[in-house]
């Protein structure tokens, strides 16, 4: 393992690309801007879904499995959607390879193996689950309908970035279908919520809940809802959005019920996502020019311990206080691992783990086996003490909760500051070229200024915040009337 | 919901069918072969994998993920493997839909979007993963890799059942590397030890350990170990496959190590999986004319409790027993439902319940509330009993610990019983015939006397057990010499 990562002020985005290889996250695949996710990286990842899986199921929602293939005439069927998604579709023509004549053990497409019609990969399942919904609701009495897919999906993106924007990503899509359109709406709110409390509490991001204008929502959405993180470049990141549907999919579909008045009615839709992405999210929020720092609520290992010893003797005793502190902790609900490979040092031992971000290291050496002590490291700080073994479990149970809310709150503070109340479109220039972050300024509601701003600075509205505070104003741009100031900000 | 289904002695196929359906596990989609699982069948197959994941990580597996394409010049790379899928492949041919000049509001494929090389939709993944493997290893050192891939995967098969065979379906695919052929060995015995003892022990489905002839092994494998179960019409399914996959991968991907004696050699490998199958295989073993029979271990939701009231006072009184009840339930790791509907009467709901294979029913009435008791159903056996509601929950532990070992030694029994040992051809087919299930019978070990039987009767020889008796034999088709019986049986 090569040591160093490039700084993060030397170049950002080569610390991310380095980082992500060199802790075990992900790599390129073989196939274009598609991945793998490594074992370490997946792990994350499982912790993720477990959590959020345990939140959607606390609020009534299954989960289920719907197609991986959209047929083309489904895919159309709800226009905008369509439009928003047609560029960038992985389609499948044909369902046979054959042995190619003119090329011995090679093989091609089957020619006489072509679809009737072509299935679209999905880039997004509304259109196949709403599809399969019409089979599903007749009455008022089948709704509300409250799913949610852990699924792949691909979206034939150009330029692609681990985690960040990748062809192939993995994600969960909730779907649902509803009576009325209030409840509708607050299924969408309450989703938005639950991904907020999700990054603050779980992940350690602080996030701004929000509203998208109109030329950012979902295609195919009445509204968007979503979370927006900023990142140590300055960067902001979507990290979750939650759509209110209406009754587009509904009616692209014929889906209809009978209202407990007995009227024939179009179902209300919302869909909400989390994705991969949110990895990215993850590294760009708390990891430093050592590597990587998580929040111990998503380490893969919350605590490693590492043995130096010159001899058997010295190993076999570190190792019995080893194991006595590993079923300590696994009775407190903390994880930990024993580092006893044989063929690397204790230096690069350490390294690794640092690069890997496990939130604390234990260190034992012979002079802690007389003192009964170990040398303990907090990977966030980077700093270490002598903690005696007596109690120690209980010392990493608090010291781990701490680093989560310390971390929470170091990115909150960054966050606060680099939310910048600005008047004119100079300072809206400046502020995002030096300070970066977001940018609160007042904006006449139109697209064309939208376009105009982002052509200019590469900034976009990253959202409409709730409970907006309303204050008349003029546009930063065009000095129009506006009546609230809104967040620009370049974002990923 | 329609109530009664086609009796399994009518026809076992269309009961199989209607049962998947009306007891809301899956449904076909408008793709063609692809299934929508629906949230009561995927919450069984969430148990499934819950397990099989603990059971693969305390055996030292972790968990990835590897691109969903395979490009075509990986694919071909290992020739058994690639000739063995390519005419099931659906592939992608192009990146990008346009709007129809010729048809407005239609999309059609962008022929300016075709790509360089075709990406095949993974039928298994051995080719993408042992193309990145290549770059994970160079010496003992990096050895073993034990990964897991939880995935979907998509196989162009002709004819389509659901769980059974569909076009797309949901996996594990282990894949793993070895330094050495006696580890790879044993590590695809392992597996299929642990597929056993799952479908066993969790499943409450017996079954036989052995290994595949070699025209029944997994293309470009050495050596194919399975696990065989056989279902009520006397059909055998094979249940689960781990590969023994020799250097054969490490080869074709150039995948070499250096080994601590310093000397390049080729990789070992192992892949091993089992599939949303298994819901076929639940069914088939356990369910009856009434509906789905699920095993304690598998239900979505262990207990259900019915109320049965006239009036608003028996309801709430009735209401607050049953919090109990699952309070206390739950306090024993047993998970209940209470079913409120008050849109069902009380006979529907016992029907839904039955169809769905709920293992115990609780239904409590006014009289219960009066004498403290309430009535208790199996869905097993279907019988019903009065029981007192003091130390309720101790009896409904043991209940259900005893109905899971009762429907696998029920399963055992019939199993058992068609076995059946035939040492003439004309028995051969007369047993496969009437009796049905296995039949065990010497075999002169040849591919040919293998296909020759297939054709005549549709029977395969599903496996030659493990630790199979060596008996010498003539062959019951060509009467040449054999040196063990092996098991054959129409399978599905």
């Amino acid at each position: 393992m090569s040591k160093n990562l490039t700084s993060r002020a030397e170049d950002y985005s080569k610390w991310y690309n380095e980082l992500v290889v060199k802790a075990d996250l992900a790599e390129n695949s073989a196939v274009r801007g598609c991945m793998v996710i490594k074992p370490y990286g997946y792990a994350i990842w499982e912790k993720m879904q477990a959590e959020l899986d345990r939140m959607f199921k606390e609020t009534g929602h299954q989960n289920a499995y719907f197609p991986l293939f959209v047929p083309k005439s489904l895919f159309e069927a709800e226009e905008k959607n369509a439009e928003g998604f047609a560029k960038e579709c992985a389609v499948v023509t044909h369902y046979r390879l054959q042995n190619d004549p003119d090329n011995e053990g090679k093989l091609r497409v089957d020619p006489e193996a072509k679809l009737e019609e072509e299935l679209v990969v999905r880039p997004t399942s509304e259109a196949i689950i709403w599809n399969t919904y019409k089979g599903w609701v007749q009455s008022y009495r089948d709704l509300p309908i409250l799913i949610n897919q852990w699924a792949n999906v691909v979206r034939w993106e150009m330029r692609t970035r681990l985690f960040l924007r990748t062809a192939e990503f993995l994600w969960q899509e909730g779907h649902t279908a509803h009576a009325t359109q209030k409840e509708a709406v607050q299924e969408a709110e309450q989703m938005n919520d639950i991904y907020a409390e999700f990054a603050e509490n779980f992940m350690a991001i602080p996030v701004i809940k929000g509203l998208k204008t109109e030329s950012e929502r979902f295609a195919g959405a009445v509204e968007t809802y979503c979370i927006e993180a900023l990142m140590q470049d300055g960067k902001a990141l979507q990290a979750g959005t939650s759509h209110f549907l209406g009754q587009n999919f509904a009616k692209a579909f014929d889906v209809k019920f009978t209202n407990n008045e007995g009227k024939l009615d179009h179902v209300w839709a919302t869909s909400w996502g989390v994705s991969t992405r949110l990895m990215g999210a993850l590294i760009m929020t708390h990891s430093d020019d050592k590597g990587l720092v998580l929040p111990p609520n998503l380490a893969p290992f919350q605590v490693v311990i590492v043995p130096i010893y010159k001899n058997d003797d010295q190993f076999n005793a570190i190792s019995e206080k080893a194991e006595d502190i590993i079923k300590a902790l696994k009775a407190l609900g903390v994880s930990c691992k024993f580092d006893k490979r044989s063929t690397l040092r204790p230096g690069a031992k350490f390294a690794q783990h640092e690069l890997q971000g496990v939130p604390l290291r234990i260190a034992i050496g012979p002079k802690d086996l007389e003192n009964d002590t170990v040398e303990l490291a907090r990977r966030d700080t980077l700093t270490k003490s002598t903690v005696e073994i007596s109690g120690l479990e209980d010392t990493i149970k608090d010291l781990l909760d701490k680093i989560q809310s310390e971390l929470f709150n170091k990115a909150l503070s960054f966050r606060d500051e680099h939310i910048t109340k600005v008047d004119n479109f100079d300072d809206f220039k400046t502020i995002l070229e030096t300070k970066t972050g977001f940018v609160s300024a007042h904006w006449d509601g139109t697209a064309e200024t939208e376009q105009k701003i982002k052509e200019l600075t590469k900034a976009t509205i990253r959202c409409i915040p709730e409970n907006n505070k309303k204050e008349a104003g003029v546009c930063v741009f065009t000095g129009n009337p506006s009546k609230e100031r809104v967040l620009f900000a370049k974002a990923y």
